[in-house]
């Protein structure tokens, strides 16, 4: 197994700077996969990773060393890191001591909406954004489209929050969202405060396009009068809005009592 | 209007430890209120508060301005800071330089469960504490139960996703929750992946006292058993756990959608 242990090593840096930067992340179409449960869904959904890297003390781990045992056997990809390196590189505060660089799949983003999905305008929050992605792979969807101003899927926050939900999803970024929803051949649904349309009154048996947005101003009145349905999640009590991560959990779900009833 | 402008001043070294410190605030019965909103809701919901707290900049702000004014004719409790002493107390990043003192309740909990509450067993992260009182007082839910190991409610960052939340519900903290559930007089439902009952098929029209867990290790198993139902959320997806706040929205929506229909 290769060992680094100066933190002025190049491939040191390059991993550092993934670890810091969406930027860094972006242009090298690469990410790290952080703790034990995120590697064994990319293994288990997608396959063996670029390289596998472990801390000093993630080794003692027996659980950690027979995976990089098993590994090291079929690629050997793997580096060994002083837990004071491996640490720069981590952001979960107790994290095990094992994390994967893999690709970030960056595929065109399909013409037309056909099947369940997810538009997501400008939300900005890094764990809103993974609950999302969480609850919609729970929910049976498939398909998210981020716009332009949405924070970056394949962030170590977002990954963590979204506990691999990302693997069994089909991520398009950077997509302008209007020219989708624009005729679109299912139905398409967005949230408002101000609609008239509860959730529960609109049939959701067929493929459904869900749109939200940021979690200030809600999806933007140019998205809002794309949808065909505008809905309101009824409200019982004084406090009038939802958490986007909330209301999406709610939507997707009603989507699939709706199925199953 | 008062004005500190020294780190070393004795009232605003109290104001920094309640910032910075979740003993601090519990020992103290205080917390700050950090930006427009939550102060409106406060102003709105549960009157005037403490102490009213700007920062030099955020006096130029036509709408603080005024604010300030009508506090001060009311009862002339405001503190002006200079903008490196108000952001030291601020956690909001791009925040518009206002905040407000006021005392958290501290009630004591009723013995038994009677109406529609919440009971959350070792919540840990802010976010999700936060979002999860926010969706229970959108869905007109009044009681929430926190057990000894739930992050403590009244921090900065609960009050910030709660969106002001917090002044519409009773928060009872630092509850032993057994004793709620054993022999409750209205219906207790937790949720857990290996329950055999759908959420879907229990009646949710009388009151409900819903049980939520550690964003880990979900519902103990010694309130696992006292709840009257357990209910799993069925998925249509390969991913087979929702977020605790998804969770938790998707719970109090389905008894709203019952009770509506």
């Amino acid at each position: 197994m290769k060992h680094i242990t100066s933190r002025d090593n190049a491939q040191y840096k390059d991993l550092k700077a993934l670890a810091t930067s969406s930027q860094a992340r972006r242009k090298a179409g690469r990410t790290l996969l952080d703790g034990v449960h995120l590697c064994e869904s990319w293994l288990q959904l997608r396959g063996l990773p670029e390289q596998c890297i472990v801390s000093d003390s993630g080794l003692l781990n027996p659980e950690i060393a027979a995976l990089v045992r098993e590994l090291e056997a079929q690629h050997g990809h793997c580096l060994q890191l002083p837990d004071a390196l491996y640490e720069a590189l981590s952001q979960v505060e107790h994290g095990v001591g094992m994390m994967f660089l893999v690709p970030t799949p960056e595929r065109a983003a399909p013409a037309a909406l056909s099947v369940n999905a997810v538009l997501l305008d400008n939300v900005q929050d890094p764990g809103n954004l993974g609950s999302i992605l969480r609850s919609a792979a729970a929910a049976g969807i498939s398909q998210i489209f981020c716009s332009p101003g949405t924070a970056f899927c394949w962030s170590p926050k977002v990954l963590r929050a979204a506990m691999g939900a990302h693997f069994v999803l089909d991520i398009f970024e950077n997509v302008p969202l209007a020219p989708l929803l624009q005729d679109a051949p299912i139905a398409t649904l967005a949230t408002s405060g101000y609609a008239k349309q509860k959730l529960y009154d609109v049939d959701l048996k067929g493929p459904v396009a869900w749109v939200f947005g940021h979690e200030g101003q809600g999806v933007s009145d140019a998205l809002l009068a794309l949808a065909r349905h505008r809905v309101v999640i009824p409200h019982l009590g004084q406090v009038e809005s939802l958490n986007v991560a909330a209301c999406a959990a709610v939507c997707f779900f009603e989507q699939v009592r709706q199925n199953l009833a």
